[in-house]
């Protein structure tokens, strides 16, 4: 089959939600549009930005920090070493990796050295692994981008990943947070910096097609704690739906997108105070992090 | 493993998303409560009704009619035989037989003595048949309740199959559809009579349990039209869902409910005109029905 745009190279990447297919050139036109306009669609970048993009090592991070370089926006890395053995050795070594192939160095916060390795903070102070992550990396993100005056922090959450959440949240109708389910987070004042998501009008499967054929090299792994991971069970039920009717994960994602925009209704979030231990933002006296913290230690000093 | 309620018979229902598990005669209580409940919680019918209860022959519609007559609701069958070969047949035997054990006789429609078999209709007028067949059902829910003097419909449809219809509204984010989905559609003076789903809140294995327990005799096999249907895509979905997560489809349907119920920016239907060929309620001129038999009959005609 021909590429469905220049109809003279073989097609190598076959879109079947978007009822197309392209050569790996206007693979990458098409691939840099859906950013571009989801870029511009809710401005969540500007040329001024100083962004930083957080990396795992996976595929859409580094795929997300790719692109954005190539789009001419000034960037850097951002990398938290989690301590999981193994895995986040493998993880840390694609990101220097493909960093030191753009000549650059990223930013690294190691939990281990930190006193946090996400398995023993699991483990001591008795929350799933999913939800710690979650605390520590809401912390770092704003944390380092203050400290480096970024203005933006970018996270590579593709169309399959939005989809996914809005499911959830939609099964369990919650109501806040279907509020603030946006690639657009905006800045709070106090130290809240504006988060943002320039993947969310490519799918899973682009920015794997992306990846491979740009060479980007990446851990394919998932991580181990993801497995039992209720996402990946919304994610199979899209799936699932996808195959049948192609194209109906971007009319839901987006549909939802475009009704949510037009209702006023959407509380502002607050000004948050300052950690009473740390100064970062929080909306309780001590940050959770900060909690999070003396909780291990607590329990180490105990075993 | 003995039944959760009564500790002494052997459970012969599993129902994992109430994390139960019953005997028979355990398990038709609760049902009759869930009904009850169902009923109950949005006033869908009162003691004074007079109900039209659709029977199409399959399991949830039989059961339906089986519950209503059990609370003691005046009842009364309505069968569509909608003129397919064999299926059609088939479910009008299991409707006659099922009403003659209750010492009833169910009122009958029969599209091929009116002209409009379904699958013959569908060819001349090239539209789908279930697009056809949900808009002749439209036509003589109202028709036969008006000539009769029945004060509700009530039709079969269980939580799995709202819980898809959601999903499908959701996935196309469909908002008129979604203003509408509600176990109940109040009656609108000039000719729409109430509409009443009372098995909301069963699941589709509670009902197939409850015919079998029962010893109800039901047509199996589903419409040979239904094999495409995009609601079976969506209930794969769920089904798929709720095995990893049990309870997710109540949660869905029931969290949608309370959030809807809660917003008063849902508009009223207006009052329909009167069909200028029949008579019939409709928001055009001529009512659908009477614009179909006029399309087959000229396509006859022309054949």
């Amino acid at each position: 089959m021909k590429c469905r745009r220049c109809r003279k190279t073989d097609a190598a990447v076959d879109l079947p939600s978007h009822n197309s297919a392209f050569c790996p050139e206007c693979f990458f036109l098409f691939f840099r549009r859906q950013v571009t306009e989801g870029i511009r669609k809710f401005r969540l970048l500007s040329p001024g930005d100083n962004v930083m993009v957080c990396v795992s090592g996976g595929k859409d991070s580094l795929v997300l920090w790719d692109i954005l370089i190539e789009l001419g926006y000034r960037t850097e890395g951002f990398h938290i070493d989690l301590g999981i053995d193994g895995y986040s050795g493998r993880s840390r070594d694609k990101v220097l990796r493909y960093a030191a192939s753009r000549g650059k160095e990223p930013i690294v916060a190691d939990l281990r050295a930190e006193g946090i390795p996400i398995p023993e903070a699991s483990k001591r102070v008795r929350r799933e692994e999913c939800a710690l992550c979650g605390t520590v990396k809401r912390y770092y993100f704003n944390r380092v981008a203050a400290e480096r005056g970024f203005t933006a922090v970018a996270t590579g959450h593709n169309l399959d990943d939005e989809a996914a959440r809005l499911l959830g949240n939609l099964l369990h109708w919650d109501e806040e947070h279907l509020s603030r389910q946006h690639p657009l987070l905006p800045e709070i004042e106090g130290g809240l910096v504006r988060k943002v998501k320039p993947l969310w009008r490519v799918s899973e499967m682009e920015t794997a097609a992306y990846g491979f054929l740009k060479g980007i090299e990446y851990v394919t792994e998932e991580c181990p704690f993801s497995v039992d991971a209720t996402s990946l069970v919304y994610k199979e039920a899209l799936s699932l739906i996808e195959e049948k009717m192609p194209g109906t994960r971007r009319t839901f994602y987006q549909g939802f997108l475009a009704a949510n925009s037009m209702k006023s209704d959407v509380p502002a979030n607050p000004s948050p105070g300052s950690c009473a231990s740390c100064g970062a933002p929080t909306y309780t006296e001590t940050c959770s992090f900060c909690r999070l913290k003396e909780q291990v230690t607590g329990s180490r000093g105990r075993s």
